[in-house]
C-alpha cells in the first residue's frame, strides 16, 4: 500500500517515527509543510522540515520532539554579543543544516534538490518533500490589526495576540514530485498537525488539492480533550471556527472545507464521536515513547487497510 | 601624531596589539587588507580584518595569533555531516561574525559600515577600516599555469605550488574612509606583514596610494634571518624577484617598487642592513609576549617621532 504522509512539525514527525519504523521501504512518501519557514541571519530555515528529518535520522530530541539531541549554542551566543538578532536561538548543529541549505539554494537547486541531499546525508531514506519549492508563508492576521509572520507571532510573540485570520502570502506552486507521489499513492494519512498553519498550506497547491481529493484520506487528530496536545491550536480554532476544538470540528475542516474523501478519523480515547460518514478509531494519540508512536502508527495503518478493502 | 597602519593578518595584527596599548585614542586608524577575503558556505570571511579585530578585541588566540581563545566547531562538524566543503574550517564563534557580518551585508551596508559594527560590538575603541568597500581577490598565477584564489592556493593547496606571479582581481575603488584618515596622517606605518599578498593589494587603490606616496611612510620587515617568521613570504619573494629574501628587498619593494617616500625600516636584530635612503633600525622584531608587541610599538613610534623630527 503506497501511502502519501502529510506533515508539519512536532506532532506529525511523532507519528512518522512510528510510520518510519512499521511501514516497507517505498511505501511512504512524505511531505512536509514549509509554509512556516523563514530567513534568520540571512539564512533559509524550515523547521518542519527539519523536525521531521532530524526524526528520521534518530537525531531529535526525544522529550521535546523538536531540536536536536546533542545542542549547543557557541555561535548564538556569539551573535547575540555582535548585536544580531537573539529573538529566535538556533543550535550549533542546526545551523549546519541551515547554513549548507542556504548555500545549495544560492546555487540554483530547488528546495527538494536540497531536502534530498541533507536527508540522505543524514541517512533519512524515505522519500521526504517540501510541500512547494517556491517561498510561500504563512501569514497571521491577529485581531488588532497585524499581519505578523508567523516566526514573529508563534516565537517572539509567544503565540499570544488573537487570531482573526490565517493567510497564506506568495505564489504557491506544486511541487511535481509531490504531483507524482500522490498520484501513485492508495491513500493520503494527514498527520496529528496543526490543520490552519501545517495542512492546509499543504492543500493550498491547487494541483496538489485536486489529486488529493480524488484519494482516500485518513486524519489523526491533534485534539485531545478540547486541547492541542501541543502548540496553540485549541485558541485558533476556537478563534476561527467560533466553537471549541473537537475531533469533529478536524473532520469538518477536512471533509466540508477542503472537500477531502475523509475515510477515517484517528481520534483520542475518551473523546468519543461517531460519524456517519467515516470511520472514527478511539486510540492512544499521545504519543511519549517509540511505543506509543509504533502503536498509533500501526493503528492507523490497520484503519487505513480495513477502509481500503470495503 | 597621527598614524595610519597598513595591516595583514597575523604579523601586523601583533604589531597592532602593542600599538594599541600605547598609542593615545584618536591617533590610530588601522587599514586592512581584504585581498584574502572569500566566501565559504555562502559567508564572507575576511580573513585579515578579524584576525586584527580579534587582536583588538583581547579574542584572539595568543600563541598561533589567528583564531579565537575560545574555539568549537560544532558547525563545521555538522557541515562535514551534510556532505558540505570541509577544506575550510570555521571556528563556531568566529562564525557568528561571518554569518552576521553577511546578513548586514546583504541588507545593503558597506564593509566599512559593517566592520564598524562588529568591532563596536567588540568593545573595539580605534578606527578599523578595510582597504575597499569592493570584492577584490589576490590570485596567485602559479608555475603550473593555473590561477588560484588565495585562500584556495594558501590553505586548500598549503601553499605548495610555486608562484610566478601575484595579481588582484576585481576592481579596486579607494575606501573614502581610508582616504580621509590617510590625508590626515602625519606618517603612515606598514606592519610586518607579507608585501604582495597583504600590502600591495591596499596599495592598488589609486587614490590611496596617491596620498601614501605623500606621507613619510615606515615599514617593519616581516623577514627575519632570510625567512619569514611565519608564512611563505620567503619562497614568494625568491620567485617573484629571483633574489634572497632580506630586509633590503622589503625596502626596495615599497621605496623602489611602489615609489614611497620610505623614511625609516625596522629590521631584526642581526639582519644588519644599512641604507642612505632611509632610517634602519636594528630590534627585537619576533613578537611572542605582550611584552615584545608594546616594545617593538615603542621602537617604531619613537623611529617615526626622530624621523619626523628632523
Amino acid at each position: 500500500m503506497k501511502l502519501v504522509y502529510l506533515s508539519g512539525g512536532v506532532g506529525g514527525a511523532r507519528l512518522l517515527s512510528g510510520l518510519d519504523r512499521i511501514m516497507p521501504a517505498g511505501e511512504l512518501t512524505i511531505v512536509v509543510n514549509t509554509a512556516d519557514d523563514f530567513v534568520h541571519w540571512g539564512l533559509r530555515i524550515c523547521p518542519d522540515l527539519d523536525t521531521v528529518m532530524y526524526n528520521l535520522a534518530g537525531m531529535a530530541h526525544l522529550d521535546r520532539g523538536w531540536g536536536l539531541q546533542r545542542e549547543s549554542f557557541a555561535v548564538f551566543q556569539g551573535i547575540r554579543a555582535l548585536g544580531g538578532q537573539d529573538w529566535f536561538s538556533l543550535s550549533d548543529q542546526d545551523l549546519a543544516t541551515h547554513i549548507f541549505r542556504t548555500e545549495l539554494l544560492n546555487q540554483g537547486q530547488t528546495l527538494t534538490q536540497v531536502t534530498s541531499i541533507l536527508a540522505n546525508a543524514l541517512g533519512v531514506r524515505r522519500p521526504l518533500l517540501p510541500m512547494t519549492n517556491r517561498a510561500v508563508h504563512t501569514v497571521i492576521n491577529t485581531q488588532d490589526g497585524r499581519a505578523l509572520p508567523f516566526q514573529q507571532w508563534f516565537v517572539r510573540e509567544r503565540a499570544m495576540p488573537a487570531i482573526a485570520e490565517v493567510s497564506l502570502a506568495g505564489e504557491m506552486e506544486d511541487n511535481p514530485a509531490v504531483l507524482d507521489a500522490l498520484q501513485e499513492a492508495d491513500a493520503v494519512l494527514i498527520g496529528p498537525s496543526n490543520p490552519y498553519v501545517s495542512i492546509d498550506p499543504i492543500l493550498h497547491g491547487i494541483q496538489t488539492l485536486a489529486v488529493v481529493r480524488t484519494k482516500p484520506c485518513f486524519a489523526v487528530s491533534p485534539i485531545v480533550g478540547g486541547k492541542a496536545i501541543k502548540g496553540p491550536l485549541s485558541e485558533m480554532m476556537q478563534s476561527l471556527t467560533g466553537a471549541p476544538a473537537s475531533a469533529q470540528a478536524i473532520a469538518d475542516h477536512y471533509a466540508t472545507g477542503w472537500g477531502l474523501q475523509l475515510a477515517g478519523l484517528v481520534i483520542e480515547v475518551g473523546d468519543h464521536w461517531q460519524s456517519p460518514d467515516l470511520a472514527v478509531l478511539e486510540t492512544n494519540t499521545i504519543m511519549r515513547t517509540n511505543g506509543d508512536k509504533i502503536d498509533l502508527a500501526r493503528a492507523c495503518i490497520e484503519l487505513i487497510e480495513e477502509e481500503s478493502a470495503r
